[in-house]
């Protein structure tokens, strides 16, 4: 008996004692869902919850999703590790977190100056990027499923102007990640820090500035009573993907029904929770505009240009860790130029040519 | 017996008798799907059959879901009756084709100066644009779903160059819809053509230009042969929306489970599709413009104002309709302020840093 069934056993024999029918009770499963969120957290721990609940409605129950917050079974960054090893079916989190495990996890995410949401769906569903990403998830015992997406995240919050690049060194800023990294090379003086502990450290002085995610979940955490300057565009999370992973064994043993109904809860919630992100974030951004005096500024030509160039050197170096990692680079960067020429004439052209029309 | 039941019934039987257990093939249902697209026409016929597949193996065949492509069971655009009357039971189209019954259908595909396709899942999904949908629809017992998306359309095909406003008057140019009444007034002639008759068209002369979908439907066409110069972007189409419709008499008896199933399908066709269309016109914008010899060209500011001053008149007509036509044109203008205002921050911002950092 593997780890996971025994861990697993007592839950079934409960679960199956308070069916009237054997029969079908032998066929339920109580999976534990594991997430790198607090509960209830907006948009992502409810993403989760959402999810654990499709999957238990599309089974009619045959799954039933226990959801865990961070820290409830294992701590937010063992999520991983957890439903690798079986201690948990599935989770829901960022798989840049796992960046330690193989620096190819942070592209199924985002990376700073990557690809767009749009860009993003269009390369994980089509361009070469799911099979990519299985290939790297299966090693650690993984399926993977793209499971909600951020959109673009703002740039951060700052006490004062950034101007130029010498306002940028030695400033103490929160930022995780290659877009860390990043701006490090920028001699900014990078702190990571959990979400929840950045008001008191922006409070306390500990740091000048941080990047968190975008206006719905920055309102939610205050920021605004402390820095007034809210900088764009984020050059470092343009469309970050939420994801789910399964435990492989606990995934093969699924009929072909549940198996549809795991990769459409998926695919559902990545669709529903996107459009919550950009929902949110636009009546979040019009409170602190209107209601909190925020001052809305974006980054100049030259900052952004070096934030680019700094990012594609930390972005690049991820490709010499082994043959697969330098496959997911080049994928990547394929898609970014090919979808990138599309945004320019689509998306992009659009919404400048409708702003040129109605002025704002 | 209702129409439906009658017309439904020898293929339930028929279904009946290939099975083994009579307990479970009496809760089979074989559903009718009817669309407004030729079989397997690339994203919007084959995002119909994945929709239809799904659902067959989400309910593990309770619903075995036959497609029907345009014609083949009622012509297209008889599809929303079709299901309204329960000839089918469910539909795959864009609303906007079934605003002669009422004007506020539009709104549900694209209008246009409308919403990006991002901005149009925040109001259908949490803005509270499916609400109004569903007050729409239910009145035709249909019960409507998000099920694809277009993005962003191109501005269409044109043998000669758009500079003036004069440029444009007396033009022989096909284009649907509300963009098409918006370019009347703008002394363009406004001609009414089916997909498949527009190669012809432009090949005789008959007209000098057309609007269609975007690189990927362009290219199966071939409209490159006749005319070189690709406008961008599309005023009329930003971020069309397709749907699925369900007659709701045979929603409304079908099990929880099983309603989850169809929600589930088609939001993740709504994602799937969506990013489909990204990446392909991704791909097929490089081989126009590589081997094809495509002249990509954007529109002049004077003229994409004169479309937005035209459009917005066509589409503020739609909400003197009824008390419901208001309602609708009011949520989805304060959408498209507010999401607008977040989308120039955050995609439009980025994109165009983005571009700014690596020239082109």
């Amino acid at each position: 008996m593997d780890r996971r069934s025994f861990l697993m056993g007592s839950g079934a024999v409960a679960a199956g004692t308070t069916l009237a029918s054997p029969a079908i009770s032998q066929g339920r499963k109580e999976w534990k869902m594991v997430t790198t969120w607090p509960k209830n957290y907006p948009g992502l721990g409810t993403g989760a919850q959402r999810t654990a609940d499709r999957i238990s409605r599309l089974t009619d129950g045959r799954i039933t999703v226990k959801l865990f917050a961070a820290g409830e079974l294992v701590p937010a960054f063992e999520a991983f590790d957890a439903v690798s090893n079986g201690t948990a079916e599935i989770y829901h989190a960022a798989d840049y977190y796992f960046q330690g495990k193989h620096p190819s996890f942070s592209f199924f995410t985002t990376v700073p100056l990557g690809l767009l949401a749009s860009e993003m769906k269009a390369w994980v569903m089509h361009g070469g990027g799911w099979e990519l990403w299985n290939e790297l998830s299966n090693q650690f015992g993984v399926k993977p499923f793209p499971c909600g997406n951020t959109g673009t995240q703002m740039g951060g919050w700052f006490r004062g102007e950034v101007n130029t690049l010498d306002d940028l060194k030695g400033l103490k800023f929160r930022m995780p990640g290659l877009g860390g990294e990043a701006l490090r090379q920028l001699g900014v003086n990078v702190v990571a820090l959990p979400g929840g502990e950045i008001f008191q450290a922006l409070q306390t002085g500990a740091i000048d500035g941080a990047e968190w995610v975008g206006p719905w979940n920055d309102l939610a955490f205050g920021f605004y009573r402390i820095a007034k300057n809210y900088y764009y565009p984020g050059f470092n999370d343009p469309g970050a993907q939420v994801s789910c992973g399964v435990n492989m064994a606990a995934y093969n043993e699924l009929s072909d029904q549940d198996k549809a109904a795991i990769e459409a809860a998926c695919l559902a919630e990545d669709n529903y929770g996107y459009a919550e992100f950009m929902a949110k974030n636009g009546q979040a951004l019009t409170t602190l505009v209107t209601q909190h005096g925020v001052q809305l500024k974006e980054f100049p030509d030259e900052i952004f240009a070096a934030f680019a160039e700094a990012s594609d050197k930390v972005v690049d170096a991820t490709g010499n860790y082994d043959a697969l990692a330098k496959k997911v680079l080049e994928s990547y960067r394929k898609a970014r130029t090919e979808y990138g020429d599309w945004t320019r004439v689509s998306d992009q052209a659009y919404a400048n040519a409708r702003q040129r029309a109605y002025g704002g």
